[in-house]
C-alpha cells in the first residue's frame, strides 16, 4: 500500500507566485525591473515601523504574545469597536483558512464569485465544501445571483468588496439589501483589504455597525495593502466574541509574529502615511484611466490599488512582452491582466513599454 | 436560526497562553521576572539575525518569497538533502496544522502519546481523526504500545524525540524497530523540535537518511528553541517531493515572513551560537538535576532544554507561589511541572525560590 491524501484537496493546485523580482533581472539582463504584480505599497510602509521592529530585537527569541493584546487594543482603539471583537491575524491567507476550519463541513455549499480572490475556493475545497459559482456581472459582484444561489444547504458566502482583481465595489445600500436576504445562519464573509483606497462615498466605509445588526458577518482586513506590511504577514477578522472564541479554538497559539505585532500597532498610528499612500494611488489612478482612454483600452473602474484592463490580446502574452521589459504585471484570465498602481514614475514606465507592446 | 460550527471544534479549547512578564510584574509588584516556563533560548539568538533583519528594512511592503528558495537552499545544503525536500513554514503550529489538513480525514485513526505537544490532539481533532492515546511508559514515548495500537483504521502516528514537555527521548533502533512495524501508508510524524540539545549518542541525529528507507515519515524541525527564534514564527518540514507537493496544496502562498526566512538564514550559518546555547544548557541541566539531588525531587532525564519534575504537591499551586516570587514556570498535570534551563544565574534563582516554596 501506498500513501494517499485527502481526496479534498486532489484538484487544488499549489500556488504559483511570480519570478522574484531578482530572478527576472537575471533571466533578461535587466538592471531595473518594476513589479506592479502583486498590489503592494510602492511607498514602502511607515518609517515608524522600523523603529519598532529595531525595539524588539532583544526579544526575538521570546514567542509572541499569543493574544496579540496591545495589537488589539489599537485596532479597537482605532475602528471603536470592542477588543474582544477583534482577531489579528497572519495576513487573509491565514483568515481565510481560520474561517474555512471553523465553518465548511464536507458538502456544505459555499457560495463564491468568478473571478475573485483564489484562497476563497481553494480553502473551500480543502474543507470539502462544494463551492457555487456566481459569475460576475461587468466585472462586478453580482448580489442579487449570489443571493438567489442561497439554498438550505448554503453554509458561507465570500465577498470581496472591493474586489481583487477587478478592483470594482458594490455600495452599501447594496450590501445592506443583500445582508437582508440571508437567513441568519449563513455566515457572510466580508472582505476589505482593500478598503482603504475607496473613493466613492456610497462605499460602507465604517462597516464595523454591520456586526451588531448582522451577527453572521465576519469582516476581514489586511495591513498587507495601504499600510505596505505585506512582508510582515498580518491583518485582522472583526466579528462576534461567539465567533472569535470558536475561531480561537483552532487558531495556532502565536499566529502573528511579534514584529508583525508592533509594526501593524506603529503602522496604524501613521495617518499621514497613509493619506499620502491614498493621494499617490488616485493620482496614478487617474493617470491610468486617462492614458488607458487615450490607447482605447477599456478597464474595470477601480476603487483600489490595481486596475483591471483587457489587452485584447492573449494577457499571457502580454505579460510576458512586459516582463522581458522589465515590468511585471499580472495575467488574469484570456485578454484580461490586472496592473497594480505604482509611483507615478513606475505607471509611466508601465505606460511605455505597453504602448510598444500591444 | 443562529448560527452553529463545525461539531469537530466543539470540545475543543483555546490555547491559554502564560502570563507576559510585564502583566506579571505588574499584578505582583516585582521588579524582576525570569520566565523559564515557554522553552526559550535565555541567550537570546544569533547577533547576526538583528543585521539580517535590518537589511530588509527597505523591502517590508513586498510580500515574501512564497517558496522560500533562499531558505530551502541554505536548509538543504547544511543538512545535505534536496532542497525540493525541504518545505519552510510558520514554526510547528503551522507544521502539524498543514500535515492535518493534507492526510486526516473525519473517522481517521491518529495514534499519539500522553502527554505530549498538545497541538497533535487539538488538530487531530480538528480534522475530525479519532485519537488513539497511548499513554507515556516511565514518562517516556511507548513506541512497543503505539504500533500495537495500530488498526486498519490508523492514518497517522505523532512522534515527538525528544519530548515535549517530559524532555525524554527514544533511541535511533527504537525508532527503526518502530518504523518496520509501520505499514507503508500510515504517515509518521517525526517532530525534533528539541534536537539540538541532544547529548546522547543513540540518539538518531542525522534523521535525514529515513525519508529514502521511510518515504511515509515526516521530518519536522524549529528555529523556536536552539537558534532563539521564537518570536519570529519559522521551522521546517522534511520529507519526500510527493508529499510537500501535497502539502504546498493547501500552504498559504506566503506562509513564512520575509523577516523569518532572513533571520533563519542567518542562524544557520552562526555555529559558535548553537554550541554555545548547547553548552550553557548542558551546564544548566547538570546544575538542575544535582540541586534536585541534594533536594530529594524526582525528575525525569531530558535531552531538551527543560526538565519535567516531581514537585510532590499540587504543581499549579508551586506554580502559582513561583510566579508570584517572579519565576514562571509551567505546571503539567498532577504534581508535575515542567521548567525550561536558562541562564545559570536564572537557574540559580529559580532554585531558591523553588526551595522556599516547597
Amino acid at each position: 500500500m501506498s500513501i494517499t491524501f485527502r481526496p479534498q484537496i486532489k484538484d487544488l493546485a499549489a500556488y504559483k507566485p511570480g519570478k522574484p523580482i531578482e530572478d527576472v533581472k537575471k533571466e533578461y539582463g535587466l538592471t531595473k525591473v518594476i513589479k506592479l504584480a502583486s498590489n503592494e505599497n510602492p511607498l514602502g510602509c511607515s518609517p515608524k515601523v522600523k523603529e519598532a521592529i529595531t525595539n524588539q530585537f532583544d526579544q526575538l527569541s521570546l514567542y509572541p504574545d499569543g493574544n496579540a493584546t496591545s495589537l488589539k487594543e489599537a485596532i479597537a482603539s482605532k475602528f471603536a469597536i470592542k477588543a474582544t471583537q477583534v482577531l489579528p491575524s497572519s495576513g487573509s491567507d491565514e483568515m481565510v483558512d481560520q474561517v474555512a476550519k471553523t465553518f465548511i463541513q464536507e458538502g456544505d455549499e459555499v457560495i463564491l464569485a468568478d473571478v475573485t480572490f483564489p484562497r476563497y475556493l481553494s480553502t473551500t475545497k480543502m474543507m470539502g465544501g462544494i463551492p457555487v459559482v456566481v459569475p460576475l456581472k461587468d466585472f462586478s459582484y453580482d448580489l442579487e445571483g449570489m443571493s438567489k444561489a442561497i439554498t438550505d444547504k448554503t453554509r458561507l458566502i465570500w465577498l470581496c468588496n472591493p474586489n481583487n482583481p477587478t478592483g470594482t465595489m458594490f455600495t452599501e445600500k447594496t450590501l445592506i439589501d443583500f445582508l437582508e436576504q440571508v437567513p441568519a445562519n449563513i455566515i457572510v464573509i466580508y472582505d476589505e483589504a482593500y478598503r482603504e483606497f475607496v473613493t466613492r462615498d456610497d462605499y460602507p466605509m465604517d462597516s464595523t455597525y454591520l456586526l451588531e445588526k448582522y451577527p453572521n458577518v465576519i469582516i476581514m482586513r489586511t495591513f498587507s495593502k495601504a499600510y505596505g506590511l505585506a512582508a510582515l504577514r498580518v491583518g485582522y477578522t472583526l466579528a462576534s466574541e461567539e465567533i472569535l472564541n470558536e475561531i480561537n479554538k483552532i487558531r495556532g497559539p502565536f499566529n502573528v509574529n511579534t514584529l508583525a505585532q508592533v509594526a501593524a500597532i506603529s503602522a496604524l498610528e501613521d495617518e499621514a502615511f497613509l493619506q499620502e499612500s491614498y493621494q499617490v494611488n488616485v493620482d496614478g489612478k487617474n493617470y491610468l484611466y486617462d492614458t488607458f482612454k487615450e490607447m482605447g483600452i477599456e478597464y474595470a473602474p477601480s476603487e483600489t490599488n490595481h486596475v483591471f484592463f483587457n489587452t485584447k490580446k492573449d494577457a499571457n502574452e502580454v505579460f510576458i512582452a512586459l516582463q522581458r521589459r522589465g515590468v511585471i504585471i499580472r495575467p488574469i484570465y484570456g485578454s484580461y491582466a490586472r496592473v497594480s498602481i505604482g509611483t507615478m514614475e513606475e505607471n509611466k514606465i508601465f505606460i511605455q513599454h505597453l504602448k510598444e507592446v500591444l
